[in-house]
């Protein structure tokens, strides 16, 4: 990890960004003036690149083009092409990964598959605490089973001893979306392996944010989402990677045309693509698919590993501010103390955490809220400065100091997604 | 129908564009210079409102405002807006159709709820013919489910009798991909329930093609795309219809977040939302959703009676021209000869069929192929006029007169979609 002597001053934060070998990139996103934005960690914002794209896309390819663009533009080998973008970005060969659909479909069809490969194993190893969309999507697929799968849910440091010889599958997300907290993917792949266990890793919260090893852990499967870290656009299609030693014994449920061996061929039944290919159900939603790629185009330009510690330094910084600057004003760490054990970004818990974000998104510093008392701030390096992030601490200082979060404006609960 | 009289020359086919009441609707459409487009049964062309849309979210509601437009424009509940627009176009009442994902998957769902709805039947009754992922997805969720479901595959003609006492569900398209035939939703939905079994209907080729009237065929669920006759771009996301009787009995499997009934509490056990919400999944992509809402609006303005009308009259004159003015060159007719038994579009059957199509596109009139020996021209009324149905049947006689579909250039088989 990159040390970083907290700065005492605004001025030794601009020298921070002055030394910051990611700092160009910046001038890559389009980003609104007046704000500091640290909520990457849920939906990026926008590269350039990526307006510049949809906009070709939709008036050259669509408008233009029309449906000679399923071939001439190579729409219909997006999933591949972008996918083996992504593979780069997660320890995946190319081949091992295609982007598609949505994090929980692609989780359904990966956890499927895994319970296919374990017929005579009933049990499944899940975080509970974990964003829970998993936990539906695991509990839909054992109730339209009906074979007597349970989930067994163990928190953090429970999860080593539930991993016994009746699991048939791991199913984890490697950095907790609140508490950022980072699980150890070799271990517990190591041991789900030990007993017999396949592994399916939902990288959501770390895809773009850190390298990410599949491979050279032993993952087995995995899914995660684009539109955080990866800066994809909203709702930016998915993606789902099968370890080659896999690929021929995939059955996955969601079987459909695009996941056909010769989908033009137009036969009657289905007989899978070889390799990831047959992961693939149906046609995908190509403005959402191509805005994606300048994400991960910078992601693999800036490379993991600076990103990864400019994105520590961030989060380190913001703590030893908030502690030397805001000191009694009551917040406390609701990640890991430890930066190397926590991901892209951080939570404070706050009694008044509702009001307190909602106060701070007012004066253009925007993090979000988890009930009952979670503020989150992203720590995103390719387009936040160190400066930033003491403009950011001062307006969180001031907002308390004031007590600018009691104004009644603030109090109003409404959607926070 | 709309009866016409073959014109006899390019001046009488603009005659009848004079009097065309959707001749206006061709300025909202951003079409390319020199193209006669007989292929939006296939990927609708861009509405200059979509083009608009998509830029404005990209730019004002991603770049700009950033997370907040989960709520503030609104992308979380564009499943349910949107639906209820696509409601209005088959026949379906507001909150019985939500806008999501794609047309395999939403079979998926759709076809599993049948299933456990009829748990002690196990037939599902399906065209073979059928555009073949409706086949592939059922054939994946029998195997995933491991009951014995099988298919009696049956084909127009042989429906009614397949429907016997021991089908759960009957799935089908109501108009054939490949010839354009319809099957009459009213009856076979009668004769379904007169026995007890459930339908679903794929409305891929009849929305926005013609009035279709969901809840007065008594019909229990549906899906459909978007990107064909609605015109939403390319892959834009799909619907589902569940009728509001079985609205609170549907146990669809893929159950995620978006369909939980308190999605912002974070709960670690799926509750499903009441009302057609829990048939939803997880994110949408929303740059692909905002962009088919033109192509809904321009369709409920142009109304779906004055619609189908014009599309018949077009294919009409389009059969009756190629008679008229090809005469011997082999073509022979794919689809329902009678107008009101057909869809959008008609096939021709011809033994040299890919490079005639090929030449033809290579003259800028862009209709597909199938093989092995069928071309499809779609007949889409809202940006087609009645003179370019002319110049394509001229275009055609110029080729086949000339044989430039011989130029070896047309033979070489490439992928085609």
């Amino acid at each position: 990890m990159t040390a970083v002597t907290p700065p005492t001053s605004r001025a030794a934060a601009e020298a921070l960004d002055a030394a910051d070998p990611l700092a160009a990139f910046i001038d890559e996103f389009a980003l609104p003036p007046g704000v500091i934005y640290l909520n990457g960690n849920s939906l990026g914002p926008s590269p350039k690149a990526a307006l510049a794209r949809v906009t070709q896309a939709a008036t050259e390819e669509w408008s233009r083009d029309l449906i000679t663009s399923w071939n001439r533009a190579g729409w219909f080998l997006l999933p591949y092409r972008l996918g083996d973008k992504i593979a780069g970005l997660v320890g995946a060969e190319a081949g091992e990964v295609v982007m598609t659909d949505g994090t929980s479909l692609n989780l359904f069809r990966m956890v499927a598959t895994t319970l296919a490969m374990r017929p005579d194993r009933k049990v499944i190893v899940m975080e509970g605490s974990n964003f829970p969309t998993n936990n539906y999507v695991v509990q839909g697929l054992i109730e339209t089973l009906g074979r007597g799968h349970e989930i067994r849910f163990a928190e953090k440091d429970e999860i080593a001893d539930a991993i016994t010889d009746d699991v048939a599958a791991v199913v984890l997300t490697q950095t907790h979306y609140k508490t950022s907290h980072i699980l150890d993917m070799a271990a517990i792949t190591a041991r789900a392996h030990a007993v017999g266990a396949l592994t399916v890793w939902d990288l959501c919260h770390s895809a773009g944010a850190m390298p990410v090893d599949l491979n050279g852990c032993g993952a087995d499967f995995a899914v995660g989402c684009t539109y955080k870290y990866l800066n994809g656009g909203p709702g930016s299609p998915a993606f789902q990677f099968v370890a080659k030693r896999h690929q021929g014994v995939v059955a996955q449920p969601l079987t459909g045309w695009w996941g056909h061996g010769a989908p033009f061929a137009f036969d009657r039944d289905y007989a899978p693509a070889s390799g990831i290919g047959r992961t693939l159900t149906g046609t995908q939603p190509i403005l959402s698919m191509v805005a994606a790629e300048a994400g991960l185009d910078i992601a693999e330009r800036a490379g993991l590993e600076p990103s990864r510690a400019k994105s520590r330094a961030m989060g380190a910084l913001f703590l030893s501010l908030v502690e030397a600057r805001l000191g009694d004003a009551g917040f406390k760490l609701g990640s890991p103390a430890d930066a190397e054990a926590r991901g892209g970004h951080i939570a404070l818990e706050h009694p008044h955490g509702y009001p307190i974000m909602k106060a701070l998104i007012s004066r253009g510093v925007i993090g979000d809220f988890r009930a009952p008392t979670t503020i989150r701030f992203g720590f995103s390096p390719l387009y936040l400065r160190y400066v930033d992030i003491w403009d950011a601490v001062e307006t969180l200082r001031d907002i308390v100091e004031t007590g600018l979060w009691k104004d009644p404006a603030f109090a109003a609960v409404d959607a926070v997604t």
